[in-house]
C-alpha cells in the first residue's frame, strides 16, 4: 500500500490529508503512474456538432477527418470517440486524444493538416460545427482512480503503468487528497471564463484552478445478468444525475456536463460511457458529489449492489488546471456549447 | 458568521480544517455556547429494563424514582425520558440528565438517596434491571448543531445560549471540524471496552476517544401535512438505518445504537425521537455516516424534501471522551445491553 501521490511529487505538507495515517481503505484501488519525465499531459476534446439526421453523414465524415489527423506523426498516444445529445438538442461527436507531453502535442497541432484544417474558413460554414477543448494539466494537478490494473482508459492510456494499492480512497475528500498540489494548496479558483471573437469562431479563456472530471463506466465485459443489473438499477440514477447537472448545474458551479457514450466510427454505440464535466473549482465539484441527492442516489445504487458487479469497470480522472493550461474554441456551434454558455464577453475597458 | 469553535477554545492549528477560509455554508445553523466557567459537562443516561407487559408498571415506578432523584439538590439542569425496544426484545426506559459541571453531578451522585439506591442489593433482584451510562466530555471534546436557536434540547439545555451562524457545517467532516480538539488531534481511539464484576452487577470501562452521538428529530410542532411527510418519507429510512446499526453495526465500530422515542412519565409517546449511539471512534462514525447506503438514504430523503419541512427540528450533539470520562454500570440487565455487548472480560494476568 502506498500514497496515491507518487514519491517524486511528495513535498512537506502545509495542509493535512483528510485520512489519518492509520486509515486503511476497505477495498483496493490503483492509480496510473508515469516516469518523472512526464511533467504535463494534454487532453484534447475535439468535437463535431450537428442537428438533424440529414447532417449525420457529414458529421461522421468530419469526425473521421479528425481521427485521421490523430494518425499523423506526433498524434495522441490514445484516443476514444463518443456521442451525446446536448441540452439544446444538438448531436455531438467528440474524439478525445491524450498526449504524454505538450511538446508532442504542439508539434502535432502545428502541422498544416491540423492547424490549417482548424483555421480554414470552410469550418465557419456548412452544416456542422466543430469545437476543441484542450486542457494540459501538470502532473501535480491531476489524479486518476481505477479499481483495476489493465487496459487503463483515458489519461491512464498514456502513462507507464499502475501504482501499488493506494491509501487515499473510499472517503469524501480522497479525490483532493490524491492530487499532489493539495499538499500545500487549496486550489481556490480565480478569474472568470471569458469569450473572445465572433463571426462564428469564439475562443473561450479559462480561469485559474478550473476542475475537469472524466468519470467512466464500462459494462462491455458484463454477462447478461450483470448487464441487466447495471442498465436497470444503476444507469437510470446516473442518467438522472447527469441530466440534472447538464440542465441545472450552472448555479452549483458546473460549467458543462456531458454524459457521453462510446461509439465506433460508424456511430454504433458501445457499452461504455463517461461523464465529462467542467467545474468552477474542485470545491464545487466536491460539494455536488458529496451532498447532492442526485449524485448520492447513484452512489447508493452502486454501493448497495457492488458485490454483484464483477466485470463493471468504473474509473475517473480529475484535473485542476491553471488559466494558461486551457484553450477552448467553438466554430459554427450553438451559443450554449460547452464552456461557451457560461463565458462572459469582456466589456470595453 | 463565526467558527463553531468558541473563541476561548481556539488554538494554533496543527491540523487543517476541511472547509477553506472562504467557505460559506448554504443555510444557517447554530451551536450552543457556554461561558468559560463551563469546562466539562455530564451526560447521565439512566435506564430501566424490563420484559413483558406484566412488568411495565414496575418499570415505570422505577423510572419515576430516578426522575424523582433528578429533583434532589444538585440534580441535572435538564433531562428527558424515552422508550425503546432493544435487539434482544427487552423494553428500556431511559432518563437522561445533563449537568453543567462534574462537581454538581458528583455531589448529587454522592447523596444517599442516589448512591444508596444504585448500590442497594435490591437492584440485583426483581423484575427489572437498571443501568447507568455516564459520559463527562470536556468542552474541547464535544460539539452541537441546531438549525434553530430556541429551546435547545440535550446538552444545549445546560449551556448559556447560542452562537452566531457558524461556518463549519453542510459538508462531510464538519462534525470533526466543530470539535475544538480537532485543531491539533485526530482523536484516534486506544484501548478496549472491558467488563468487570459479576453477580448481576457489571461495570464497563471505556477506552480513550470513544465517540457518542445523540441525533434528534422533533416533529411535534408539525401540522398534519408535514407530520405525514415526515412519518412516510423520512422516518422509515431513518428507522431502517437505525435497525441496521443496532443489529449489524458492530463490525463497523458501533458498540450500541438506540433509536428512542420521548415519552411522558405514563409512557405516552411524544413526536420526538433521537438516536443515541456509541462508537469506537469519530473516524468510524464518520465512515458510516458518509458512505453507508442506509444512512445516505436518510440524508437523501431529508435533503430532497427539506424545503417542505418548516417546523421539523433536527439537531445533534457529538462527544469524544477519554477513558476516565466514562462510567457504565449494568445491574440485572441482559448481557447485550448497551456497551456490555462488546466489552471483553480481562483474562487472568
Amino acid at each position: 500500500m502506498e500514497s496515491a501521490i507518487d514519491t517524486h511529487l511528495q513535498c512537506p505538507r502545509t495542509l493535512t490529508r483528510r485520512a489519518g495515517e492509520d486509515y486503511r481503505p476497505p477495498f483496493p484501488v490503483w492509480v496510473a503512474r508515469a516516469g518523472e519525465d512526464v511533467t504535463q499531459v494534454v487532453m484534447g476534446y475535439l468535437g463535431v456538432q450537428y442537428r438533424g439526421e440529414e447532417h449525420r453523414d457529414t458529421a461522421f465524415a468530419v469526425l473521421r477527418q479528425i481521427v485521421d489527423q490523430f494518425g499523423l506523426p506526433d498524434g495522441p498516444g490514445t484516443w476514444d470517440v463518443t456521442h451525446h445529445r446536448d441540452a439544446a438538442g444538438a448531436d455531438n461527436l467528440v474524439a478525445v486524444g491524450y498526449w504524454r507531453d505538450p511538446g508532442t502535442y504542439g508539434r502535432w497541432l502545428a502541422r498544416p493538416e491540423v492547424a490549417g484544417w482548424w483555421d480554414a474558413d470552410e469550418r465557419l460554414t456548412g452544416d456542422v460545427g466543430v469545437f476543441r477543448e484542450i486542457l494540459s494539466p501538470r502532473v501535480d494537478g491531476f489524479e486518476t482512480l481505477y479499481p483495476f490494473t489493465d487496459r487503463l482508459p483515458g489519461v491512464g492510456g498514456v502513462m507507464d503503468g499502475v501504482s501499488d494499492e493506494i491509501e487515499e480512497h473510499a472517503y469524501w475528500g480522497s479525490m483532493r487528497d490524491r492530487i499532489p498540489r493539495s499538499q500545500t494548496d487549496r486550489m481556490r479558483p480565480s478569474g472568470e471564463l471569458t469569450a473572445q471573437g465572433g463571426g462564428g469562431r469564439v475562443v473561450v479563456r479559462g480561469h485559474d484552478d478550473l476542475a475537469l472530471i472524466r468519470s467512466g463506466q464500462d459494462w462491455s465485459d458484463a454477462g447478461p445478468e450483470e448487464h441487466e443489473l447495471y442498465e436497470t438499477e444503476v444507469e437510470p440514477a446516473l442518467r438522472a444525475a447527469m441530466d440534472f447537472l447538464r440542465d441545472r448545474g450552472q448555479r452549483l458551479g458546473c460549467y458543462s456536463n456531458r454524459y457521453v457514450r462510446y461509439i465506433d466510427l460508424d456511430g454504433t454505440p458501445l457499452d461504455k460511457t463517461y461523464a465529462i464535466s467542467h467545474w468552477r473549482s474542485l470545491d464545487r465539484l466536491e460539494q455536488w458529489a458529496e451532498t447532492h441527492p442526485t449524485h448520492l442516489r447513484v452512489f447508493v445504487a452502486f454501493v448497495s449492489l457492488a458485490r454483484r458487479f464483477t466485470t463493471l469497470r468504473l474509473y475517473h480522472e480529475v484535473s485542476v488546471v491553471r488559466a494558461d493550461e486551457q484553450y477552448y474554441e467553438y466554430v459554427n456551434c450553438h451559443p450554449a456549447t460547452g464552456l461557451l454558455r457560461d463565458a462572459t464577453v469582456p466589456g470595453p475597458s
